[in-house]
């Protein structure tokens, strides 16, 4: 079948913001390594419960970060994919090899605290947004299709298409 | 400073929907090897050179692609990120090793066919919604940190935040 170009790079990353909603609090985690903004890993909710002991589900896709090096620059090691995850633990066993401080903080302090980095802040005041007012305001839409694999299905995340289009034939 | 979890793969991709504005047309490849359905690169926009010999711009991000194997699975070499690309050159020169079949064809056309997979149909249909109706339409909104390097900058794609989250103190 005919398709749009597509290529792989291989240094794009995951990464999982996690929000108890019963407490609006989120995990927040501080690196002994600053240097080290991140950790290899399969899967963003896998490396949660390996790096903070929490368990998490998968909700949605929040946003996707690109490190700007230059002017049209989109390179390799670049691109985070942040996804929203909902715990199903919150007994914090970490590790402390990797992180100086891991702890569950109210969203709101997040969102408003000078110490977070501008990206923490920002996925912070997006969460507390779909926290007060609906996941439905955050979440990038998402749709299934089968893969021409049998059994195999895709998700494709993008923003909302109206019927007329979705229809169209 | 405070962060939220992040954590990386190795085995993502980045795919360009390249719309020629001035004609409605997309640039549309189909692969000699069905099977392998991406190459490695860099970037979107120097791997369309490579393999179409278009030149294009990125402008913003559309959508994500997740494969989705069984229930809540979230591994390695399973998402895209799909960048739309504006071309700045219309001449086709594929690369016959690797394409059977390359050629501008007409957005709506790609919209409604029925040979185009469900993902290509999908991000065709986004293109027209936004050729149509305006990029803002579809287009992941952006917002530009400055990073802790000096001269570094980070984008941040994400839905639409609200003034009184973004100032919120």
């Amino acid at each position: 079948p005919s398709r749009l170009p597509v290529y792989a790079t291989h240094q794009l990353g995951v990464a999982g913001a996690v929000l108890d909603e019963s407490t609006g609090k989120v995990l927040v985690v501080q690196d002994r390594n600053r240097d080290c903004s991140f950790h290899l890993g399969d899967t963003a909710v896998r490396e949660v419960f390996e790096e903070t002991g929490i368990k998490s589900e998968f909700k949605s896709i929040l946003s996707v970060r690109q490190q700007h090096e230059h002017p049209g620059a989109f390179g390799k090691s670049d691109m985070y994919i942040i996804c929203r995850l909902e715990p199903s633990s919150f007994d914090i066993s970490f590790c402390q090899q990797e992180c100086l401080r891991c702890e569950w903080m109210a969203l709101d302090e997040v969102a408003r605290t000078k110490q977070a980095t501008p990206i923490t802040s920002n996925v912070a005041k997006l969460l507390l947004y779909g926290y007060r007012e609906g996941f439905d305001k955050i979440d990038i839409t998402m749709r299934e299709f089968p893969a021409v694999y049998p059994g195999l299905f895709y998700k494709l995340y993008h923003r909302e298409l109206p019927e007329s289009y979705r229809n169209i034939t």
